[in-house]
């Protein structure tokens, strides 16, 4: 199958892969098979079999896959291989916390503006950026051609923001509000809420 | 279908459900569709007539379901009609956000305490809560009987902090650390790492 036509639940899963993949790398280590994937992981090694036979074939039975070719393929699958803009709307508490977050780099990403609508915030300084004025969003995005940002907005905010940034041409956004966001289907939106990971477990607790 | 079967894929998608017909219901609103929640959240509505159907017959053909009583029945299943206390172990950036975050109260959980290992946070305030030394974990949490951690400490402390989180008596673990971490199988863990979620959306992206 070719890399445009993976299906959505196994994109899902890729970028799991790769961390652990990653993590191994780490450790100087230069093979894996999918039974110490799974097990890392938590998914069985058949299903991790059949998502990474999807793309290509990665191994001979018996001597497992090398974990520098498949780290170099699922970053071109993901295209991750480069290195994306991203802004950051918002800046409270989660805001600062990822502006300030080490770990994009090495992973694809790359912090490029931080902007806050409150005049207090507006020009203070966080870590290396200067808080811009949400004012300026549209301009600002359109001059530098960026399409991921990050919306750590209050939850009353979220939606008129998000209709901003669609405005200003961005086709990624990942929501820290705690709502489901209305954007046209073009766009692509995840979200990141600890409640719902929270209740998912609380199912299984007595 | 009794609620101890519903199957773990369909329990992750409940409290996505939860939290949209919290956001209807705080607008006034009294019933809804299968429809009208699907294009809210982005799931199709036979997916959702199935999923709810899974736990009860909850509306008639043509009147909809009643909010108030699918919230009640979601919230029951999920067990978040309780308060379940919480604590957060590493106070770095992330510890203080969500030690700082008014979004958990009203969804079925409470931060009871705060702990980190670095002798000058030790002891300092962070909002209502005052740092604990993490070498009071095992006491802490089982004088008080707690069973949900947040774990965001950095990466390579996460392994080691979950092991002890196990050991003092934790059954449920959200990960903000980058790592797949290694727990025994009657241990939840979620993860909250936001390049996966950023990765899984590039892979649309031109």
């Amino acid at each position: 199958m070719n890399a445009d036509k993976i299906p959505d639940i196994i994109i899902g899963r890729l970028p799991v892969y790769l961390r652990a993949l990653q993590q191994l790398s780490e450790k100087g280590i230069q093979t894996t098979s999918s039974q110490e994937l799974g097990e890392i992981i938590g998914i069985s090694a058949a299903q991790i079999r059949k998502d990474i036979s999807q793309f290509g074939e990665f191994g001979k039975q018996g001597t497992g896959y090398s974990i520098a070719f498949l780290i170099e393929r699922l970053r071109d699958i993901l295209k991750v291989d480069r290195g994306w803009e991203v802004v950051i709307v918002g800046m409270g508490d989660i805001g600062h916390a990822l502006a300030r977050y080490n770990g994009f780099a090495n992973r694809g990403f790359h912090i490029s503006m931080v902007f806050d609508n409150d005049p207090k915030k507006v020009g203070q300084k966080v870590g290396d950026y200067e808080i811009l004025d949400t004012a300026l969003l549209a301009e600002k995005l359109k001059q530098n051609k960026i399409k991921i940002a990050m919306l750590t907005v209050p939850a009353t905010a979220a939606q008129s923001t998000a209709d901003q940034l669609v405005k200003a041409g961005i086709k990624a956004i990942l929501n820290y509000a705690p709502i489901s966001l209305n954007v046209p289907p073009n766009v692509h939106v995840q979200y990141i809420d600890p409640v719902t990971h929270l209740q998912r477990m609380t199912y299984y607790l007595d």
